[in-house]
């Protein structure tokens, strides 16, 4: 049978849960491999779901008061060399442009990691006054990190974000608009990848080159390894002094402003696939999936079917992105292949069907079938898309909650990394040694400082001094 | 006056054209020049102009059936190569990125200048069967070019563009898809941008480094100088030779794929500036302008005034891209601020059209007022937008029928060219030597052998030998 086949291609989860990864992101054709080493290529069904990612992104980001730019995709050396933790955390993996033509250039340039020196250098050319500020900037371009191990969404050499870059009068504003933007990430997670997800604040170790805090959503995988989703930093004025950015306030006194700087990239793509996956492939949040609905007509040499399919499709297409497939492959065929796509919904019509005026809806989620008359059906679809994204949402928020424990001793957080994995909760003294000494026994690391504090014991899980903060652990990708 | 102030600080476009296109590109925040040479940075405001044009081809690449795709930023070394037209048009002007970090690479990568290359090498390995046919494929990126000399918009080393890449069975659908993209650009430019086109084949000298040939739509600025505004690219079977791009047909037979690549850049947006633009600044074309209509408050201090300012703005919302100014700034200075801008409505509220229940609307493109009541105002407000766009494009095709010339003879010829500027139509022989003799004549090209011919006389305006096509000639950007 067709269908087995189709589905025997993807490895089981259970049985290697990075061969299942590959399996999925190549059958489902989200992406293909570049000829250079890290750098993949978007597929017209990976480019469609970060195109609806990029829809729903950038509309909050208007909504909240900011503004798209485009800044150049290259940074002279000397800029990039400004401020000092922030060229050390991210020179050793930036690509050089040594040459235009067969020229020499004066001075290397680099593909952009990220834009802070750009936006910086920007911004002390065109703040002069507190009448300028706040300036609330995105861009939406690619960055290049010269990784050295690569996977696709997770890991690239190449890789597609947005980056939001901020600058406020004051300190109070910039922490402000760091803690929205870092909400903005977190429920636009909830609310259209159904992606449950912790916030919180990255320790000194883990945050951001050149930053004053980093604050993170960490969302739980399938396998119990943790994903860094999106951050949001708080530069502080240390960029500002650094490239010399200051402002006359109301008084005519010459400050520096505080800066901000978060971002999302294709990487949440990775999460999607392996929050919500299963061994029939990828599962789509409905809100973010290229498809909602496919219709599959049966029995489509049959006199009426395919024009029932292509009025069903029509009728669908007014409330859904609907698609309709009437190649000449077999229904079931055409079954594993869109739940293997992941689309969220299935519109059945057959001739049976067109005599009770009815289709056959099948949810992706839970298998469900659902008879329903035709002139209701665009009402039905609408709340099943909602159905299915709250179901998918909290069967995460499940497997999250299973997957979370809480560790008192040292032993039984050890124990917990090893054999269940998960997320840890575990209190830790503030000292990045015992951030090291954890990592170095178990790989795993502190994923953040909840802003939702639990008091678990008195003391460090680690060293056993007195504990400062409770935190989340884990391995994480 | 501040009015006066605002409008002195842009040269007039008869005393200085290329410092009056500068002026407006700065004043107007549209862009603002970076560290790196001829790389620039769109600001919110000609980035908003992107995103509109974006939007609209988007939808139109949508509708004809193309899907986005990503693919990476860089080109190896030997796959720049492989096509030898190619790699001639386009290496001498490559950004090369030799080193990852502190090493060197294997092989030297160069910043994408256009990805048929990649496409090639991806076409290669996804495309087996006539079923996998055509490919249609787009992406929206920005390229990279070591230009010499550089000036917004119209010559940058690194610009926005999107490259349309398709595959097909056969040449005949490679040439449908080939017209077909160009007239869409065509319609874009006329539709959206209210800017008129020559549609027409380039000369082999002029046409793009590997095509079998290369369609153009070409604009007349303001200067009489040409603008090359979008072009399409038949490829035939070259690509698909050189990168081994084949499929089985229906009689399973190998055969080579034929292939088609199409582009519009930011370029458009310097003829947007150059097509519309008058001594008071730019004039932007209603369907693309980030505000359509910008609502000022007259003696805005008064009661009442803020209130109705922003419930007219609110109603205009509903219709329009509508903007608020409601600063300290004065009505006079607003006034000035937003003509220069180009947004193409004004609407002036104060307490005696409040008390008459009226809004006064002012038309950039013919400085027309129009009183309107509150009741019927967003009806009126859309159809002025309509009549602002067709009258920018009559006025544009006027301006374009008064300076295009014929010459019957090289004396005439090189007279028009030196003195009136603008479009000559005049015949060619076909033969490149002469291309190259007005060249450095005159400084002006083939712009391209229109669709539409006109039989001018028998012989070649430059050698008197027969002549074998009418061609639209001028000095270009």
């Amino acid at each position: 049978m067709k269908e087995k086949k189709v589905v025997e291609e993807i490895t089981s989860m259970s049985e290697d849960f990075a061969q299942w990864y590959t399996d999925i992101i190549k059958k489902t054709q989200l992406i293909e491999y570049s000829g250079v080493r890290g750098c993949m290529i978007l597929q017209p069904y990976g480019f469609a779901i970060w195109e609806n990612i990029q829809k729903g992104l950038d509309e909050r980001f208007k909504a909240t008061g900011h503004e798209n730019v485009c800044m150049p995709m290259f940074i002279p050396e000397s800029l990039l060399q400004k401020e000092k933790d922030h060229v050390e955390g991210f020179a050793p993996e930036v690509a050089w442009v040594t040459h235009g033509g067969s020229e020499k250039l004066p001075e290397r340039l680099c593909v952009r990691p990220t834009s802070e020196t750009l936006f910086c250098d920007y911004y002390a050319k065109i703040i002069q006054s507190y009448r300028d500020l706040p300036k609330l900037y995105n861009q939406w371009v690619s960055v290049v990190r010269w990784e050295k191990t690569t996977r696709p969404f997770l890991r690239n050499c190449e890789f597609l974000w947005q980056e939001g870059h901020t600058a406020h009068a004051t300190a109070e504003e910039a922490q402000e608009e760091t803690i929205k933007m870092l909400n903005v990430y977190a429920d636009f997670c909830e609310d259209m990848l159904a992606i449950p997800v912790i916030k919180g604040q990255k320790t000194e170790k883990e945050k951001f080159a050149g930053a004053h805090a980093t604050y993170t959503i960490e969302s739980l995988m399938h396998d119990g390894k943790a994903l860094q989703s999106g951050t949001s930093h708080n530069f502080g004025d240390g960029f500002a002094k650094a490239f010399g950015i200051q402002f006359s306030d109301e008084n005519n006194e010459l400050k520096y402003v505080h800066q901000t700087s978060w971002g999302m990239s294709t990487r949440i793509i990775g999460g999607i696939i392996m929050v919500h996956g299963d061994d029939k492939g990828l599962k789509l949040p409905p809100r973010i999936a290229p498809v909602q609905v496919v219709v599959v007509p049966i029995a489509q040499h049959k006199e009426g079917v395919i024009d029932a399919a292509e009025a069903l499709c029509a009728k669908l297409s007014k409330v859904a992105r609907a698609k309709l497939d009437k190649s000449d492959k077999t229904p079931g065929w055409k079954f594993s292949e869109y739940e293997m796509r992941g689309v969220p919904l299935r519109a059945e019509i057959g001739p049976k069907d067109i005599e009770k005026n009815q289709a056959v809806l099948v949810r992706r989620d839970t298998g469900e079938k659902i008879f329903v008359s035709l002139d209701e059906i665009e009402d039905t679809v609408l709340k099943l898309l909602d159905e299915i994204h709250d179901n998918m949402l909290e069967t995460a928020r499940a497997h999250r909650e299973e997957m979370t424990s809480v560790a008192k001793s040292y032993d039984e957080f050890k124990d917990i990394i090893e054999n269940k994995g998960g997320f840890v909760k575990a209190m830790w003294c503030g000292d990045t040694a015992c951030e090291e000494k954890v990592k170095e026994d178990t790989t795993a690391t502190a994923r953040c400082i909840p802003f939702e504090q639990e008091h678990i014991s008195d003391t460090c899980v680690c060293c056993g001094r007195k504990a400062e903060k409770m935190v989340y652990w884990g391995k994480a990708y």
